[in-house]
């Protein structure tokens, strides 16, 4: 019988070209295509939550797939799918949902992570922005409240992106400091393309004083991508975590 | 004038063949050699604290090296060493101690975790033992107290090595468990080569009912090298942290 599956992963991205299958380029969708493929013995195509861009880590990521068969229940499949699986991406839970359910669509809310040391750290060249110079924290803090304040963030959006309507409702956005280390948390209903690391580079200008909170204001009024600030490097950014309606998850 | 000074660094060992200089392959000391040879401008020759193994990471480690003239004051050589030292190597300070002083020598004690991931962690292939079967932990920290009643631990040493005594004391043994990351925290006055690696693989085996707590301190009785378990990966040792009197360290 057809069935839906949702599936709960982790990777980090650093040797992949993101998350979506692109042609010559290791992408995580298409090695979880190739492994779902060989491991239930037919083709499999996978939906995930969003995209990641090169090098962006999820410790939290939601994908979806049809079999034409249900998973027969003595098949352990999260066992089998990470033995087979490279050592950089892991499976938690596989579980049945219904077939209106949908990784993307159905998500109510995503939140990031964003990650800067702010000392040389050997643990964390791959997993974090280091900037070893000067950063005002709390005025980066005033100004990621005023986020708040908005709902069309065309300013932080990729140009030529396929989406309707560039608005967005922000729901957390804080960073806190954990000894040497800095961490941006964001969650909304929705995010751009490349919004997240636009966001954070830009509040990393104003950290540096080389924006003021109402600079970055107007940055955001002018729905224009080029008034914004530089992105912030891939390495610091992680997707953590992705609501769905409760009864998605109830089999999680 | 010459002078002696301590130096603390971390390091990521998986691209080390350990800390010590050998031929044909990269140690950290001889990284660190080079980069202060260079930025000192005369030959220095580093006397680490201890030796970690191919693979082995430190997240606390000192070394000691003598100048034939005082560093500058205005030579800012934290940042010079940063820069100059590739990304998993980290100076964290150095600081003039009195020519007595000994990286190694004057160490009151040593500190070192273990970490076990007992679910795939794609974010820890490097610094963690992965173990995904049953642990009796429980069982693991009763054979752990156990360490405290002995101080010979020949059977946890490797074969061949130049100390005269392999007397230990030891003052820390426990483990914890942190989500689905196990650690094990061993502290001691001093430890043989490849103990730690030696404990943790024989304490794995108690853990997996393979060995009952008495076999354990049996094994330790033998002082007998062959009788304990294999060791464990190096890639889930860190050493974290060298105790020394006070006033070596007061300038840290």
């Amino acid at each position: 019988m057809p069935q839906r599956y949702f599936l709960q992963l982790s990777y980090k991205g650093t040797n992949y070209h993101g998350w979506q299958i692109q042609p010559n380029a290791v992408s995580v969708q298409e090695v979880m295509e190739d492994a779902l493929s060989k491991i239930l013995r037919e083709k499999i195509a996978v939906v995930g939550a969003g995209r990641t861009d090169t090098g962006v880590h999820a410790s939290f990521f939601i994908l979806h797939f049809d079999t034409q068969n249900s998973i027969p229940e003595n098949l352990d499949i999260v066992y089998k799918l990470n033995s087979f699986l490279p050592s950089d991406i892991a499976v938690q839970k596989v579980w049945p949902v219904d077939e209106e359910a949908h990784a993307r669509f159905s998500a109510l809310s995503r939140t990031y992570h964003y990650f800067i040391s702010t000392e040389k750290n050997p643990f964390a060249t791959e997993t974090s922005h280091k900037y070893l110079k000067p950063l005002d924290v709390d005025k980066m803090n005033q100004a990621a409240l005023r986020l708040f304040n908005y709902t069309d963030f065309t300013s932080f959006s990729r140009l030529h992106t396929d989406v309707k309507t560039n608005n967005c409702k922000i729901m957390h956005a804080e960073w806190t400091k954990n000894g040497e280390q800095l961490k941006f948390t964001i969650k909304a209903d929705r995010f751009l393309r490349n919004m997240v690391r636009a966001i954070v580079g830009t509040l990393l200008e104003v950290g540096k004083s080389k924006l003021s909170i109402e600079q970055f204001c107007e940055i955001i009024e002018k729905q224009d991508r080029g008034a914004a600030g530089a992105s912030a490097p891939a390495q610091g950014l992680f997707l953590v975590d992705i609501e769905y309606p409760k009864k998605l998850m109830s089999e999680c």
